[in-house]
């Protein structure tokens, strides 16, 4: 057995669940104490509903009854790298097999997040030391670009096993949890577009335009010209790709440049599913770009996964391992993109359960293709991204994470419209 | 004349206005050199459209063209206090007379307001160092009772003047801007309760509720029981009145007491236009009460005066001789009531230009009542409430202030609608 040296707890030189028999683990034998030691993590977990399988097989016990999940731990590795940074190594544990879950690893997920949040409020209360010691990579010009790279050119083949024919990969929209994935981001389109009060012949910028869906769909469908912008080589390409095969070339422009870089002035500002990668460090960068370029009149748009407060990073595996350099800020965080501009919030929505039904479109769809992403990718990155997708799910879920829209415009403009009316068009009388 | 010992500015002890003749000001007597100031002062606000009269009964050249208001400055005394702190002594001076306003006051004001922003951003820019050293009254639990008192319980027969039929002294909400105020006021009342999604039955807990009008409305309309918390006698006695009047006494209870010392738990938390009276200091005491009354289901709304960004205390005349202890935050000055008990913002929805339209209502009313309200506290009372509504209008015009309605829940609750559809039944097709 390796020993895992980093492990601040003494692990004893011998002794391998594979020779203790089912009975050895119940006394003071190495993998009696583990037991123990599992046994009092659930405990303080508040009896979780799920079991736990040792790498000898058997479940820790009392086993609840009727478990929405079996959890097992494959190896003494695995089991006190969990011990020691769980938030990390289950992660990539579950991604190299060595932790497996059967049943509904969201469902999970889900309540492991709640039982936290009841112990100590969302993200499991105060970040402890690692968490307060790391640091996200940081998001400079060339930072970035690399950030960007990692998450966002896995190929576009890959995005579109999964995501909606728009290719729109940020919350939707669904007026109805019954209507399809299809239709919700549509409705997201449409809805961002009502926030911005568009008008036929205005103009709008876009910071971080994923595959151009957005801008594409203003241009088309509320007659606007979009300049848009994102560093990511392949969305780009398709993009453009797409722009030109619907002969929207004249009204939408896709720039391959960082935000930081827009020029020029127009009616509305509008980043969907950006804010997440720019870094509290430039939230006034981000602010003083949006003051040099939004018209007098101009409506600003922001649409970001965020937090109820600030608790330090998001969860180290989904920043190290599929977001570098991501963080969802708590409303408090964001103030420094409006405040130093004397910008004025004019409203705040939260979309968070929208964000958990997106995710189970996603996930529902990513599982239908797990063959194809294992040829082209292998084993581990297929665990580690149904991972990603369930445990987000659980984060929105459980209100660990929440989805803001923010509408923001100059504050001595008094062009504004009386009510929220307008933003449903379709409400019954 | 008397001579300002206050004053930075060395000031001559011979020559008064009235002796000096109309060409005087010109050259280089004391009336022209104080021309040449109040000259500086209006190209430093950019030219604004109107004129300057000084104690000699002549106008401060070049006279705008088609000017908005015409103030006249009466004795030398106000205006070197106007140039020492503007803030402070404008408010002053025109309720005592010396200074006076010719044309539309709420319009001039506005000008001013629009004016200081673009110079400085929202407010004049930074606190200046008085602002910075002065302190609003301190809301503990006596300098509350004290701080009400002095606003609130200048007799309800004074307020039933020009407010609405329900006395509601908060921000109305327009569906419609041609709308009455009796009708807006009551739409208001619907639009909280439909955020705060109430059902027959719930229980609601107000914080400051004025005349109690909020509380009946909620229990008549909406089926919902009530507890009402206010420190002020004159409108406790009110309230307690107007509900047997309805015969509402046993769904609606009005407590005499501070917020602070609320009990129980409840299905919604309101509190409409106490917050400016809380102090920035309270908040994170105001949240925990909140949290503390609750439910696990429970939904709160905070309905406040609010602004851009945190720009020191309020403007300092109202502050004294107005609103003792008032503060309009910024929402990133709110977040103390939210973030330590992990509350999840819904909606924030920013009703700006319907406080602008409130106060016009109130103005008007206010302004048809003038005699009344001289018979009883005599000419300075009435120029001083004119100014301060006239103020207001300008505020929230202008953009320095704004009007904040928060919604926000238990992270965990999940109960939540899909849309904001709900909020608006009458939406067309």
């Amino acid at each position: 057995m390796r020993r895992d040296d980093d492990s601040p707890l003494s692990l004893p030189e011998s002794g391998g669940g594979n020779v203790a028999g089912p009975q050895s683990g119940r006394g003071t034998s190495v993998l009696g104490i583990e037991r123990g030691l599992v046994r009092r993590l659930l405990d303080t977990l508040g009896d979780p509903p799920f079991s736990v399988i040792l790498w000898d097989g058997h479940p820790v016990e009392p086993v609840p009854s009727d478990p929405i999940a079996r959890v097992h731990i494959r190896d003494r590795g695995a089991f006190y790298r969990l011990l020691r940074h769980p938030d990390l190594h289950f992660g990539d544990d579950y991604a190299a097999g060595r932790i497996e879950v059967e049943g509904d690893l969201a469902e999970l997920l889900t309540v492991v997040d709640l039982t936290r949040q009841q112990r100590h409020g969302a993200g499991g209360g105060r970040p402890g030391l690692t968490s307060r010691l790391y640091r996200a990579r940081r998001n400079t010009l060339a930072g970035s670009r690399e950030n960007i790279h990692h998450h966002y050119d896995l190929g576009n083949e890959f995005y579109a096993l999964w995501l909606d024919e728009d290719m729109l990969y940020t919350c939707a929209y669904f007026e109805d949890p019954q209507m399809g994935l299809e239709a919700a981001q549509r409705a997201k389109m449409d809805h961002v577009a009502r926030k911005l009060r568009l008008e036929p012949g205005q103009t709008v910028v876009e910071a971080g335009c994923g595959w151009g869906s957005l801008a594409r769909h203003l241009a088309r469908e509320f007659g606007v010209t979009v300049k848009a912008f994102n560093i990511s080589t392949e969305q780009i390409a398709y993009a453009r790709e797409q722009v030109r095969a619907e002969g929207l070339e004249d009204r939408v422009q896709f720039i391959q440049d960082d935000y930081r870089n827009v020029t020029g002035t127009y009616d509305a500002f509008v980043s969907v599913g950006m804010l997440e990668h720019v870094g509290t460090d430039h939230y006034r960068e981000l602010g003083g770009v949006i003051d040099r370029v939004l018209s007098e009149g101009g409506r600003a748009l922001v649409h970001s996964i965020g937090r109820n407060r600030p608790i330090g990073p998001m969860n180290p595996w989904i920043e190290r391992r599929i977001f570098p350099g991501a963080y969802p800020p708590a409303l408090s965080e964001t103030t420094e993109i409006f405040e130093p501009y004397n910008f004025s919030i004019q409203d705040v929505e939260n979309l968070r359960l929208h964000y958990a039904l997106t995710l189970e479109h996603w996930l529902q769809r990513y599982n239908a293709h797990e063959e194809e992403v294992r040829r082209r990718f292998g084993e581990k990155f297929v665990r580690a991204w149904r991972l990603y997708l369930s445990g987000s799910i659980a984060a929105f879920r459980s209100g660990s994470l929440q989805l803001f829209q923010l509408v923001f415009s100059r504050p001595t403009d008094n062009e504004l419209p009386w009510t929220r009316h307008y933003l449903y068009p379709g409400a019954g009388g």
